[in-house]
């Protein structure tokens, strides 16, 4: 893993560094998006143009089917098993990719050149590839590790701001979880941070990758303390299946459900009153994260720990201080629920602050998109 | 890796002795000729039935579509990362269900059973699975070692004749180039093993097994010793890249082949005249191999050695003697096509002799199917 700036236009001789020789055929998935900002960059440090391969933009082209056009068209312009593939893109770039380098003709090796922040911060522990079925996200995929990472923070120039603030959403989360120094670093960079500061942004991927490593290291047993990396994620993803994916970027709805279980954690005083804002604070300096309007039953529904299955409440993850996290299995739907009021009272108060304030500080908020639990 | 009889009817107490407790969801993979004739034999010795998922027979679908829909029936069915695949079936089955199993929710243990000759052989070593493109075959895949390999002689008995010589040959390969044992073996005991004597099936597949593992265990640094195995392949691919894999069964295709490289191995004097007579001889009694009416340059065509590319004759494996084999990169134009001659020569003669002693000893020749060089 290389964090720094001015990668990609010396990506050819870097992964000439790890890897030995190029071989005949190298191949580029990427983003048409990301090609035409980034692609005369990509290609001046390669003595031959790579081959390039593009995925549309977007979760629905995260499929089997994309996977397999991919490995055509690979096996189209002559590659073999000494071939590279280098994916150059966001995440879904980054699983797709991985996972076409996991399974054509058994696995050939591959680089990731994410240019997201969020993808930055992932791609580089864990070697998780995949793509979604019908039935659900991620359901299949290959363990295939990359062989490089360079995580190029000059390309985050380009990133539209409301991604670089959700992808900032989970160092939030690695602060809150297991790393109090963090915490007070984006409490007192903010500006730098948001205003793409090159030092600041390495500082912040390089703690967050370091807290993901070491807890995924840590938990090669299985021990569970895996598990705290979830923190948030359960009315996260409630979040984003009810408005089926299509309304809040992951790291904002990851952000809200960190503010539902702050509510918790305070309410059982693993968290004082004092640190519960905080932390708060904190997720909205890095915000404003998109008003939300559902309904909180249909959020608790969607975490699995509905009415039918009082006794089967999954394990929940609430932060103890800050910089410390832990699991329990005993949060009540009562408790869910109370945290999801909670949070969609903060939602409706944002909204509106939003709107009356057109002209403040803060970066615009998104599009208002308003999800009901009906649609 | 075990071979025997009855292995299908205690197959789930054998497979809980390996991994423990069956998980909640068991599936089978599987073709509805193999169900048809062994599904209530292999439900017996599971105290809930397994769910069974079916593969149609026939190369046209070993494809990612195929995988696609069982991954989605699986996710259906309650599939977890906690499930267990079986595959049970011919070599098609186990490719599809083995990278099916390597693929779904990231990888998930799965169990080899065997149906046919050839893929109790060939499925107890190496872990290869994976399924064709359009473009060719094998071309997407993992390396998957199934947790078990239960190879259960008894089935073979509703296996069609022709299959089961189409697999001996794999075996008859075995013997040449490593297990001079197994050649007088094969000698002596035809008759017993193509009436499917368990005792001498039992034998041949497990010298062959131990064959193919000693090679590849031997060769886990690439020493290219495992190249011996293609003995007869250069040429059998050919052909059954020119019949478009329409025609011949692969272990057919292979004995043709083994028949081209013995006059090339002769001719070089690898191998003395007796050897090459008995050794064909050898093939022969297995047989018969379907008749073929190709064009010699079009085979030779078809291994890549033609006349524009002289220079880049591939890697060849000849006998040395009986019993042992080494690769050759020199093997000239000229010779390909002399030995492709000789073959087809061979075959004209089964073709007639198939035709005037019908109602020889020998089990009838399959449908003479002729494919000429232009279809």
């Amino acid at each position: 893993m290389v964090a720094g700036s001015g990668l990609i236009a010396t990506l050819g001789s870097r992964i000439q560094r790890v890897i030995g020789r190029l071989p005949r055929r190298v191949f580029v998935v990427t983003s048409p998006e990301i090609w035409a900002l980034w692609g005369q960059t990509f290609c001046a440090s390669f003595s031959e143009p790579p081959i390039v391969l593009f995925l549309a933009a977007g979760e629905k082209h995260k499929t089997m089917a994309s996977v397999e056009k991919l490995l055509r068209q690979m096996v189209a312009a002559g590659g073999d098993r000494g071939s590279l593939l280098i994916a150059f893109g966001g995440g879904i770039v980054g699983d797709v990719g991985g996972f076409t380098a996991a399974i054509f003709m058994r696995g050939i090796p591959y680089v990731q050149a994410p240019t997201t922040f969020l993808a930055q911060v992932d791609s580089s522990v864990g070697g998780k590839t995949g793509v979604n079925l019908p039935e659900g996200k991620n359901l299949v995929g290959s363990f295939h590790h990359p062989r490089a990472v360079f995580a190029d923070i000059g390309v985050l120039g380009t990133l539209p701001d409301r991604e670089l603030r959700a992808g900032l959403m989970e160092s939030v989360k690695a602060g809150i979880i297991r790393d109090r120094t963090l915490v007070r670093f984006m409490e007192e960079h903010a500006e730098e941070i948001l205003h793409r500061d090159a030092r600041a942004l390495e500082r912040v991927i390089a703690a967050s990758i370091r807290m993901k490593a070491d807890v995924v290291n840590k938990d090669e047993r299985e021990s569970g303390l895996r598990m705290i990396l979830n923190f948030g994620h359960t009315i996260g993803h409630a979040i984003e299946q009810v408005t089926r994916y299509k309304v809040l970027l992951h790291g904002e709805a990851v952000g809200w459900g960190m503010i539902a279980a702050l509510y918790i954690a305070h309410r059982r005083r693993t968290i004082t009153t004092s640190q519960a804002e905080r932390m708060e604070k904190l997720i909205h300096l890095y915000g404003p994260l998109p008003p939300l309007k559902l309904s909180a039953a249909r959020l608790v529904a969607a975490t699995g720990a509905d009415k039918k299955n009082v006794g089967g409440v999954r394990r929940f993850v609430l932060p103890i201080g800050i910089g410390d996290a832990g699991v329990v299995e005993d949060v009540t739907v009562t408790e869910l629920e109370a945290a999801a009021k909670f949070m969609l009272a903060r939602a409706a108060e944002t909204a509106g602050s939003a709107e009356s304030q057109p002209g403040g500080k803060r970066v615009a908020a998104p599009e208002p998109v308003i999800a009901t639990a009906g649609r």
